[in-house]
């Protein structure tokens, strides 16, 4: 693999207010879509804004998934991100918008560290 | 503006070990590169992995930035999601990169939530 690591964009539609208002089933789908992926969760730190949205990440050893939330939109931006060749970011993406019961989901996947030398060259070593 | 936020996802190559390798270097210079953008800080989230790496969020009112290092590598993936007219992610990105003392960065920013009715509306509501 070129590539260190897989970073999926996706863009989530048509959801409901109540679940992406809800900071609690928010972070429970974001932890459950990273378990549902395989990866180790390492972190989870999630943040309840008013009068609505959520932003919240969980940190995995493999990376990390992160989600902002627009309710009054029924919008979700969701990012996963994963290395290693054991994980797929899909898997997450998949369980979570299927969660979220998403309308419309549109995600793109985006190559993360292509290491061609000389840039894999660490300076000050 | 059509898109409710800007995502820079950048490539930073050539960075020193030390301070890939250093978890309060790292955050410190992620959280001062928010502040640097003008963000507003809600929660800040770092894990440093054995034997290198350091993986970390710093939760912005306007959304995220977010950082994998590989010190052996010299590498960091970084990203910085801003939502808002207020806040420019290159700022931030500038200003961490400078610090990082980077040799090379790839960097490209991607348009989040495009709001295009019919995606707008919310279902349940």
């Amino acid at each position: 693999m070129r590539a260190l690591g897989r970073h999926v964009l996706a863009e989530v539609y048509g959801c409901s207010f109540e679940i992406l208002n809800d900071i609690k089933k928010v972070e429970e789908i974001m932890v459950k879509a990273a378990l549902e992926a395989g990866a180790e969760i390492r972190e989870v730190c999630f943040h309840k804004f008013s009068p609505q949205g959520v932003s919240g990440v969980v940190v995995i050893s493999e990376s990390h998934l992160a989600i902002h939330t627009w309710p009054e939109l029924g919008y979700a931006a969701v990012d996963v991100f994963t290395c290693g060749e054991r994980v797929n970011p899909w898997d997450a993406c998949r369980y979570l918008t299927e969660q979220f019961r998403a309308g419309e989901v549109h995600a793109t996947e985006i190559e993360r560290g292509v290491m061609e030398s000389p840039r894999a060259a660490a300076v000050n070593l």
